[in-house]
């Protein structure tokens, strides 16, 4: 992603970046209600790569931070599977 | 994710899945505002954990729909680094 997108996406800066993130988001939403897989796919796809696009101008490592925080066991009850009542 | 989660989050269902992602990522739009590493780290971690699970109740391999859409060339224009003029 770094490689396909950093000289656009830096260009286009983090609003842009993020509020075009928001706009696959809410395509995703809409895939949902169909349930097609190839759809869903495609969307999924965009989500997780704008979400990369925006933590590569924001210089932060995308899988190392969710990593830290998921660590094999739930951040808050430190079990897993998770053991969370609310 | 599917191990530490799938039992919570296919009870929630793909809706209310939805629409935690919905709002993790307005969290991680006022983390951006900020640009405070740890906060900013702490909330991407969080969309994509939230973006694994929404994809594991609705049956579609995250990595393996980025992949297959992301291969290292443009889905657009096909290049790398992307060449699309719009």
């Amino acid at each position: 992603m770094h490689q396909l997108y950093y000289h656009r996406d830096s260009k286009r800066g983090v609003k842009g970046t993020y509020d075009w993130l928001v706009s696959e988001m809410e395509e995703l939403g809409e895939a949902l209600k169909t349930n097609e897989k190839r759809a869903l796919e495609d969307e999924f796809a965009d989500v997780i790569a704008w979400l990369a696009s925006l933590a590569n101008i924001t210089s932060i490592d995308l899988e190392k931070a969710a990593l830290i925080k998921y660590d094999n066991k739930c951040p808050k009850c430190r079990h897993s599977p998770c053991q969370c009542t609310f």
